[in-house]
């Protein structure tokens, strides 16, 4: 069944996002009122403070900006669950992001929509921009640019760096699952997980799933299945048909599904159909994490059999969303002057999250975007 | 006379910076309260102003921070009269720049210092981001480098771009000499006027002041007096040949002071003799604008028997400092939603910043970088 969710009237939406114009602005942390503030904040004191960070920029991390800022960066080539769109297209979530990163986590993020989708340009131009920033938060960015421009950052550059679509997705599912598995009555490292959807989330998921054990997840992109053997896989998909899907279960995500405990919709509005719900195993879980619509309906996932039911928005129960995550790793990172985020952190801060819900239900397995606990927790986590 | 002015205590000033820490944040302009402000301002709600952006990109002026953000670009090549000092050399005066930016005129302003000095590389990386911005201020990028990278960069984009050490530093010089030869009862249009320094700030102050009627103009680079028949001269300095020295005057400048009315340094510390100034016509002006550290002291000038004195500082009288114009061109640029900063509103904004000295005196021939009017005149001046 194809739907279309009426979420909210978009003219109402873009009207009063015309209403309010800039979501954030700047403000000075420092007296401008008097002719000595601007003998000591401009000329001639600030020659002072450059003529210091000429010499020694790593102080650049005590005395400017770069203490407590992050660039929020992406090409628009995959925003939300709306495709390529452009850098204007991607505007508004980065400067929703940049306000969340605020909000929750303190940290003052700007913006930077790129109007290319070069990879060798994209880094070329974060790291000539990284001497601003304490951090480089990477955002919906398509696969599998985004891999390897990641993975370049990471090697080149000093400050952390992080494609949040991949791994805050990839905090937050595990979190997520780890108490659903609790409120079904499963063994986490037992499930049997099908993610619909091999793109930058996807791809992370999976991998973050395995770190944690889980042993049998079988990914599904446009084509169906990823299994060793397909023809014409290459980069990230050959490598995920090496590490999941160790039956090679070939076939759609009807076939996939039957029998599953866990689905986690990484892909797009109403892929999944009643019927398939229908088919997994007892005490199912489905994370419909589409955005702006996700998968299923909770309401449709509910009637079909599902036991626990999140997407990733805010007006439906159970919200798996990266903005538990972004702001409490990027504050711990720029608190500790982390320079990567690792492996073993990611972990952590799963389980942190997971463990800010003391009795998970099914109707809560992740603690609330407006839990004050959130960010210290997440951040914690970060070594 | 070579010396070293002791303004401040540099060691005291880095102990303040590293106390402080950033200088601005940013501030949410919405609030973030509650799951359906989560719901408007990030996903789902976000997805519709999304896909109008991408639809309409034009309204990221009206709902988005285009409306208000300038961004403020240096290589730090030429950062005050330090030189080339590297982009975290130049981090401390951007911040310092963005904080005058919002105090003074209300613009939401962030500093990209750039870890290139290739001008493709600055040129393609400022387009990548310019639809994140309402304007962009160029600063503290050396000649001639900044004259092409400013010239393509107008021509390529569809947002007003500025070269503040250029263009700030004319309006505000021109504002100066206006006011400056009311005060020695001489004709502005006849003085004999010395320019030295011809890199970015020079060239364009003897342009505007061209461009208002000046006629006898001297620029002196590191050789010498530029005129036409020197050797070497190329690009921007064969420009001036061209259109300044209308008497060929070829030498030093002890040589180009001799009768002279005006002096305007922008060049470097301690490079203005009191013989120099003793050589001037009577009536004679000495604008010493070397940041941090001026051609000459201002006691010594006067000593020497200039009348009209003026330096870039804000601890010494008649401060002649850019700071008077770019929060102004930029509020009204963003305000009128204008694509260039012409030569007309050039001259109509110096002559703006003039007129608000009702009266001038030789301690006074410009406003005050307090005057709550500066900005408000500025910006009317832009159309």
């Amino acid at each position: 069944m194809r739907y279309t969710v009426a979420i909210m009237d978009e003219k109402k939406i873009v009207a009063i996002y015309k209403k309010t114009g800039p979501r954030f602005e700047t403000k000075a942390r420092v007296t401008l009122k008097e002719k000595k503030d601007f003998s000591l904040w401009y000329t001639p004191g600030v020659g002072s403070a450059s003529l210091h960070l000429a010499k020694r920029p790593k102080d650049a991390r005590l005395m400017s900006i770069k203490k407590n800022s992050v660039a929020v960066i992406s090409d628009g080539s995959a925003v939300l669950g709306l495709g390529n769109i452009g850098p204007y297209g991607a505007l508004p979530v980065m400067e929703g992001k940049a306000l969340i990163f605020k909000e929750m986590g303190g940290v003052d993020a700007w913006p930077l929509v790129l109007d290319t989708h070069d990879p060798d340009e994209i880094v070329r131009i974060v790291k000539a921009i990284a001497p601003n920033f304490g951090g480089i938060n990477l955002e919906d960015i398509k696969a599998p640019e985004c891999f390897e421009i990641e993975k370049r950052l990471i090697k080149e550059l000093d400050i952390p760096v992080m494609h949040d679509d991949q791994h805050g997705t990839a905090i937050v599912v595990l979190a997520g699952l780890i108490n659903a598995s609790r409120v079904v009555k499963k063994d986490l490292k037992k499930l049997k997980v099908v993610i619909s959807g091999a793109g930058a989330a996807g791809t992370a998921v999976a991998k973050l799933l395995l770190a944690d054990g889980v042993r049998d997840i079988i990914l599904l992109d446009r084509t169906g299945t990823i299994y060793t053997g397909r023809t014409g896989l290459s980069g990230n998909k050959a490598e995920l048909a090496q590490l999941t899907n160790p039956c090679k279960v070939a076939g759609d995500l009807a076939l996939a599904m039957r029998g599953a405990d866990a689905f986690i919709g990484l892909s797009g509005k109403g892929l999944l159909r009643a019927a398939h719900v229908a088919s997994m195993a007892e005490r199912s879980i489905v994370f419909a994490m589409a955005n702006p619509e996700p998968e299923i309906l909770p309401a449709e996932a509910k009637k079909a059999g599902a036991m626990v039911i999140a997407t990733g928005r805010s007006d439906f129960p159970n919200q798996i969303n990266n903005a538990l995550v972004f702001p409490g790793i990027f504050r711990g990172a720029l608190d500790k002057g982390v320079r990567e985020i690792t492996l073993a952190t990611k972990l952590r801060a799963a389980r942190a999250l997971a463990a800010l819900v003391a009795r998970p239900t099914a109707a809560k397995i992740i603690p609330d975007l407006l839990d004050k606990r959130v960010v210290p927790a997440v951040a914690k986590a970060v070594r």
